[in-house]
């Protein structure tokens, strides 16, 4: 039985890419789904649900239990404990960045691995319970990230909506499903059919290219598949140009950095941890000794994976 | 007459960051609060506040005009049009880092400049109505900073709570004030005494280590003070090794980097922009000479001022 977890509720977009993830990993194992799986016979258990229901988006999966889970960190502390094997977080949105939580997370806490990398087409709706005209919309609910992405469209339409922040997008229409047709969500499409709401606007997002990468998070990474990518993240020692030689290190050996990001070290303003991505597998030559060079090089240094790039 | 902008309502920290940052303009400028403003004599009008009251802490200071605003962009904007001269803003605290929003703004649509820079200490508390035991609190209100600020705290006691984001800790305060006695907000000291909320628990967030650094932003960077700083933000050109070579000219020219940020050019992903905090002024030699290189060398830059550093 594998398990494994996304961020909930239903009608999330960690739903989708774990959806996308589930699809990859069936490609690469050379199975097609379970065929003759009748409907309403379901392949998963909802033993690790929380008296939620399980999916059955899953149904043509045999053998896979998915949870969902309300915190990020919960997620992670079940990956640690061996509750599920693999949890589908949010790393970074191509309009909003990162999702600090998760880098936090681990950097500091946990002792895991990005197994896998998934990006998911972002598209955000206005969504209103049925019946509900501009006019009446006097507040809109979302995940912070969400009303981020759509800050252009809230100003230029709603200027005066009162803009409150919840837990998730689709939390957002969940409240509005609930409420006096005087509040609208921006959520997925997804998230529209799950709580019976209306799709006032569509693809409302700042900008064409929304895009979100989610990663498979578990306690083993992935081995070499030719076309890898390797994450880490280290905090330079307090000396003017620490981080200038540690990324000498990377050009010295040509290795491509594709991303850094720099989060506090949480003891004074001022110092800093880096997240560094790189191109290659740490079972490269060139990787292992770079690897090897930056770890003697920084005051603290953690490997957070090597890992299949995605193509889009 | 002197008009200064922050970010709303009355108790949030941004209002702590504008007095230290008025007292310290103060003293630059040799002045002496108005010793002779008696009580209910203010020397601050209340023409742009927007209906708010005009806040008394001020009384001190002869012709300053001081406005609360809802959300950074109309302040930054107000700045930008002249309606206030001065907005000070939050940029990054050393537990949950940067504030993206005034990062994309200031980067995109608006033509502003860093004038000065304040360090304010959070001390984060948990604010409940009065006569509210622990076990009725049902939900925790605050911004979502704050609540990052103070995770591991919540965890330990209130994991069964909902967490409600909202836009700021003072607005926590308030919808606690307004609520049946079933919620708390993390949130200051100076919100538990303007909303008349109990103090439940002090100094809850983690770790000791709890500043952030505000801004005042201007239409005008500051003079040479000899003990400065200097901020920027440029993008790369999308080739292997770019960031390197930009931050091989702080090298050559053995310029110190404080802080570099990175955030999504809003192009694609894997696309960034960088804010670069160097040390030293614009009308330095080796500012100058480097900063002119880091233009020619980057397909996007920016100068977003020099300015005094502030000393702790």
């Amino acid at each position: 039985m594998r398990k494994l977890g996304y961020l909930g509720p239903r009608g999330t977009f960690s739903q989708e890419a774990l959806k996308i993830y589930l699809d990859i990993s069936r490609k690469k194992a050379g199975k097609s789904g379970n065929e003759k799986s009748e409907k309403g016979e379901k392949g998963i258990t909802s033993e690790g649900c929380k008296g939620r229901d399980v999916y059955d988006v899953y149904d043509k999966y045999d053998e896979i239990e998915v949870r969902d889970y309300i915190t990020i960190r919960d997620m992670l502390f079940d990956v640690e404990n061996g509750k599920i094997e693999e949890a589908v977080v949010p790393l970074e949105n191509s309009l909003e960045g990162s999702v600090n939580e998760i880098l936090d997370i681990m950097a500091n806490e946990v002792d895991l691995k990005y197994k896998a990398e998934v990006v998911v087409v972002i598209r955000q709706n206005l969504l209103v319970k049925k019946g509900t005209s501009a006019e009446n919309i006097r507040c809109i609910y979302s995940h912070p990230q969400a009303i981020g992405q759509c800050r252009k469209y809230i100003s230029c339409n709603f200027s005066k909506a009162e803009i409150k922040p919840v837990y998730s997008t689709a939390g957002a229409a969940e409240l509005v499903a609930a409420g006096e047709g005087n509040c609208a969500a921006i959520g997925s499409l997804v998230a529209a059919e799950e709580y019976g709401l209306d799709v006032y606007a569509r693809d409302i997002q700042d900008g064409e290219n929304n895009f979100t990468r989610f990663a498979a998070v578990s306690r083993h990474d992935s081995p070499k598949s030719g076309y890898d990518k390797t994450s880490i993240v280290f905090s330079t020692e307090d000396k003017p140009g620490s981080l200038y030689k540690i990324l000498d290190i990377f050009n010295l050996w040509d290795i491509n950095m594709t991303r850094i990001e720099s989060r506090p070290a949480k003891k004074q303003l001022g110092c800093y941890i880096f997240f560094v991505d790189i191109e290659g597998h740490r079972d490269d030559d060139d990787v292992r000794d770079a690897l090897t060079m930056v770890k003697r090089k920084t005051s603290f240094y953690k490997f957070l994976g090597s890992y299949p790039r995605y193509r889009i």
